[in-house]
């Protein structure tokens, strides 16, 4: 069993995870379209550079395919939002030769995509939403209205990470720093979680891990420990029933007043997934199960609460010239 | 020969650093004021929660100096800000026991910590300066008589990393965006370069490593190669004899249509020595001679040229219940 991590990026560590599993037996390649990417000096069994998947789509998917021809690569594992909307479409070319890649289908990636599309989802599986506006002068009305004050919350409508996110304490500053294709939020204080839940591959989830979030560090979880939390547990069993995404799903929540909100929904293996490896749910290991064509049976609780996971500096080096 | 590093944050590499060094037989002991941090968790002899520097400062100095006398401590290495202002002005407390505080002078650092004082220094000693103003109104002159556009650069006279720094783009946002005790510039665009200048104990330089930045994440250098550069070599040189820093000093150079800008100087071990000691030089074992009573003899161009150094993502786990 062959696995490929495409556009590894900073996460050199998903190699080590998928190496210290006992019973694996194969190889581990990453690729990336960066050479300065750290993660190509993981402790891989072979590093590619690819083209870069969003400006060059039909090359990228040939290099690709080629690359796991050659390398008799058995599983992709895209890790980046970017290159899990195009893979998404191509997934059935490498299905044929018995390539899984790790992605759910477009209309999932679609519905996590777009903040509204993930509100309409919400909205439509009875889950509570955030009160969310889409321009100033709408936010000015509620203001007027008395259901909203400052400080607010700004994001864009289609946003990866905490790229252009931010709290705003005015109309002053709103009309500053509103954009086209952003949205307007009340500031949520409460606590925050991650969870991260599995989904066979007939949809269904089969684990599920919750972490509550310590410390953030550019839009990734720094700090994290794991926790049981009933209510948490079961909006994201029903969540992900109703979505229906094939593998990992990284989902962001707050505890607003007793109510828990969705604040983003990534059909991925996400920043924070460590927390849930090293509690001892592992992923990267169902995946392969399912490769195999066994879907795992589901197992909840199985994992060790009260983890603290921290990230850490790690260093990677190479010569570039003599 | 002990080493004890204080508010270790996540730089658990310094630990590592030190023990690979072959002539090393002491102990490496970590501190800081958060049990989360990362460092806490790496690869030392002993770790220890000390209160927080800046808020119990007689309790932090007490306790600190306690720790020293009970672990043996030679060495104690602050890596944060407000931690070397705090142990300047009581390094001497150290000194009396035979414990070296690796930091500089009062002085030295109020000159660093300020920009304006830091241009101060850098005009009564001829190097260029960025023009800076002050407030609003200084730059709305300015920009009238045609020395200033937009877009321009904001950020706080005392400031480290990057938080609160960032481009603005029109007179209308910068109204939203100044504060009190900050600074506009013209937002510079050229190369930057970080160098890592080790002067000994009379204040003379004796190391130096210059290092091309190639990318920054959270006001950290993330990516950095690093190269020989005659002007910056010469330039950081005169710095580094004016300043009369003790031991390490990081400073941030931009190119700017071939003349030099200092935009930072921190006399400490900066986010970027990670490179200068893979590249070859090693500050930290020049401190522990030092500490034995010799000073280094001057060694320049003794580093690699061309190696590309990449921060990545480690892990620390602990569990905090059972």
């Amino acid at each position: 069993m062959n696995v490929l991590i495409t556009n590894i990026g900073r996460r050199g560590y998903l190699v080590d995870f998928i190496k210290a599993e006992e019973s694996f037996c194969g190889q581990v390649f990453v690729a990336d379209c960066d050479e300065t990417a750290s993660g190509l000096y993981s402790n891989h069994d072979g590093r590619f550079l690819l083209p870069r998947p969003v400006e060059e789509e039909a090359r990228y998917v040939a290099e690709l395919l080629s690359l796991c021809r050659q390398q008799a690569v058995d599983i992709v594992i895209p890790v980046i939002d970017p290159e899990i909307y195009l893979l998404s479409k191509h997934k059935e070319l490498f299905a044929k030769e018995r390539i899984l890649v790790v992605v759910s289908d477009f209309g999932v990636l679609e519905t996590c995509c777009s903040k509204l599309k993930m509100n309409d989802f919400l909205r439509k599986n009875g889950f509570d939403v955030v009160p969310t506006f889409t321009g100033i002068r709408q936010l000015e009305a509620a203001h007027a209205g008395g259901t909203i004050d400052f400080p607010v919350f700004i994001k864009p409508v289609n946003g990866s990470g905490s790229s252009n996110c931010g709290a705003v304490h005015s109309l002053e500053e709103l009309n500053a720093s509103f954009r086209e294709q952003m949205l307007i939020q009340p500031l949520l204080t409460g606590d925050e979680y991650g969870v991260d839940v599995f989904n066979d591959s007939s949809g269904m989830p089969v684990r599920l891990v919750i972490k509550k979030k310590l410390a953030m560090r550019s839009g990734e979880t720094d700090k994290a420990v794991t926790v049981f939390h009933e209510q948490i547990h079961s909006l994201a069993l029903r969540l992900a029933k109703a979505l229906k995404h094939f593998g990992p799903l990284d989902l962001d929540i707050i505890v607003e007043q007793g109510r828990l909100y969705v604040i983003d929904m990534n059909p991925r293996l996400g920043g924070g997934y460590p927390a849930t490896h090293l509690a001892g749910v592992d992923f990267l290991q169902l995946l392969m199960q399912m490769h195999g064509g066994t879907d795992p049976a589901p197992e909840f609780n199985n994992y060790k609460a009260g983890l603290l996971t921290m990230k850490d500096i790690g260093i990677k080096t190479c010569i570039t010239r003599s």
